[in-house]
């Protein structure tokens, strides 16, 4: 196509590749939509059980809905006792990503009707997966540390019982119903890249678990989900308030970025970010031990003025910015933040898989084949002439 | 942009999304050409370890570079010890893929550089799981039939090398021979579906063991790597040459397909095809057994024939439809054509995660972030207004 120049090596950055009933990101407005519903109205008003229900089912449940739902979810939060043995196979200081990329196709092994394309099937999936990714990462926490993993506890809802599993005893309340909300606000972001790999893998109509496994790969990189770890690491690295002014300049003057403030899509600002601070402020209050929110905010504050002032960018905190302070005041350890994205993005990954595969009326093309510009030039403009061993 | 209604839900078929210096199809001339040279002057006359030091390294190796690169796959063929004990934990029925696209992630668990993005390491890597896929597929094939996996012997060729491991036994030389010329005609196909997902999944800078993993993942679609089982299983369920008329009457009845003939791309004929023909019928020949060949023939010529007349469109075989019956004259069980098919395709996959993460001058975007259109209209055009449980 004519067009094609403009496209190549932009990271198809503004080029609409297909529609989507689930999720609409307004980047200019900083709003961020769940079939039909602003975030801003779901994050404190429904749990994520509520949340996998409208992505996957298309409506907020009912009570009888969500109680089905639910006993759906929690009937499916065991893994099985081979993926347990095949994880106590693996060096505890394998990285957590990996695992749960490993972890995922070890499901497909285990359900003889992984690669079985109904919808009715890739519901059956996408809900275990739900359930289960939820215990694989709480279990790996433990095994690398020598524990033996802990059975989900079906009296507990699903960011309650993750948070057990991970620790052996039951949350504080505050702590179990932000994390709760943070599943909520994690769970689903259009064409994002992890949700961009599972839909192109799905469009090969490669089962639910290879697409989702394929997801995990690109959340784990560092520009994506791996990000969240990297502003821990960050704060950590500062350490104070008083060193935040030291640690700006030294950015500015290497060229360097600071985790977490920045988004490809919002321009305005992450409407996450503001939903994650309040919470992150509470739980340090709570703590008595609120520096880490308070290096985050003077952080926002003083980087947004540097940039403006040296670059003359406008910088906005991303979701991964008050993540970082939020999660390690619920006791998460910072190198497992992107497996607990996860936990709560399978939700969206396995709902844009099933509009892939069985998107009706807006049925989705045979497999996403791009082309690509060949300018390799090794031998001029004409083909290489092949030169035989003895002759090179 | 303007032009993005043609793009949606199109497959991004003919977007021109990124360059490359790795490969050119040009599917109207049925040409393949890796990195200058066209596949109809390698494919006899290279072997599979050759290609893998042009599409990594750039350039067809003199005898001393070829030794030194031959050396460092040898090495790497062995895989951990922990990666078959969690091999052993699978059930025997599970899917091949999802057993590859499990060990890929493990053997990232095994490496303590994994996530170390520099271009040494990324050959480094690249190297190592092209020495090891081959491992992984033959080692699987053992455990699910209750059989020790075979050490690899550093005597042995790549092809040579592989046969041997899952038979233990070594390959008659035509055998040997045209299973390397396979390994060279599959390594490498500009951006399919596979190889996309790979450069999708480190653009976000994830690690290569992620990106091949999901890539993986990407090929186990029936609309990807997935056909060539199915071509096989569509020539054991058709069972004899007298039997084609009827089959081909009834895909046109039913508005089915036939396996293995058409291409999104080539669409006059793919070049491996015509390759992979004379090699199957030789081994036909010399397991005195021409059947499966004799068929494949017959369904090319029939099912060509009969396309055209009843449906006016030009069908051509494609690279899985003689693959099919070669693989099966060698001995390789049809459930593991994918797999294998990914034992050579990984040389590829690997030179683009390079090519993606480390283009240099052509350096790429920092990910592939596409938009999409959304068409949610739960509400009708306003946003939907929220509904507490109680009002449900």
């Amino acid at each position: 196509m004519d067009d094609s120049k403009q496209i190549i090596n932009t990271g198809l950055r503004g080029v609409t590749v297909a529609s989507t009933r689930i999720s609409h990101v307004d980047g200019e407005a900083g709003k961020l939509i769940y079939r039909g519903f602003p975030i801003f109205d779901l994050s404190d008003k429904t749990s994520y059980e509520e949340i996998v229900h409208l992505l996957l089912h298309e409506s907020l449940p009912d009570p009888q809905a969500l109680k089905t739902l639910n006993d759906r979810l929690v009937t499916n939060r065991a893994i099985p006792d081979n993926l347990i043995a095949a994880l106590k196979t693996q060096p505890d200081n394998a990285l957590p990503m990996d695992i749960l990329q490993a972890a995922i196709p070890i499901l497909a092994n285990n359900d003889p009707d992984a690669a079985v394309l109904t919808i009715e099937n890739a519901h059956r999936i996408a809900e275990s997966l739900i359930a289960k990714i939820a215990t694989i990462v709480a279990a790996w926490h433990r095994i690398r540390n020598h524990l033996e993993p802990i059975a989900p506890d079906p009296a507990l809802n699903h960011a309650e019982n993750f948070l057990y599993m991970m620790t052996g005893e039951q949350a504080e309340e505050n702590t179990a119903r932000f994390f709760d909300t943070c599943l909520v606000l994690h769970a689903e972001h259009s064409f994002n890249a992890s949700t961009f790999s599972a839909r192109q893998i799905a469009s090969t109509r490669a089962h639910m678990y290879a697409a989702v496994g394929g997801a995990v790969g690109s959340l784990s990189g560092e520009l994506h989900g791996g990000a969240n770890t990297r502003v821990m690491q960050m704060l950590q690295k500062i350490n104070s308030v008083e060193a935040i002014d030291g640690y700006i300049n030294h950015v500015l003057e290497t060229g360097g970025k600071l985790m977490g403030l920045g988004h490809a899509v919002y321009k305005t600002g992450d409407p996450r970010a503001r939903l994650l601070a309040p919470m992150s402020k509470k739980l340090g209050e709570l703590a008595n031990n609120t520096k880490w929110y308070d290096m985050t905010v003077t952080l926002e504050e003083k980087g947004k003025r540097a940039f403006k002032e040296h670059k003359g960018i406008d910088i906005y905190p991303n979701v991964d910015f008050y993540s970082a302070s939020l999660y390690h005041y619920m006791g998460i350890p910072a190198d497992i933040f992107t497996p607990v994205f996860a936990v709560s993005r399978v939700a969206g990954w396995t709902a844009h898989v099933i509009e892939e595969q069985f998107g009706g009326a807006d049925a989705k093309p045979a497999l996403y084949r791009p082309a690509s510009d060949y300018i390799g030039e090794y031998c001029g403009p004409a083909e290489c002439s092949f030169i035989p061993m003895d002759k090179r």
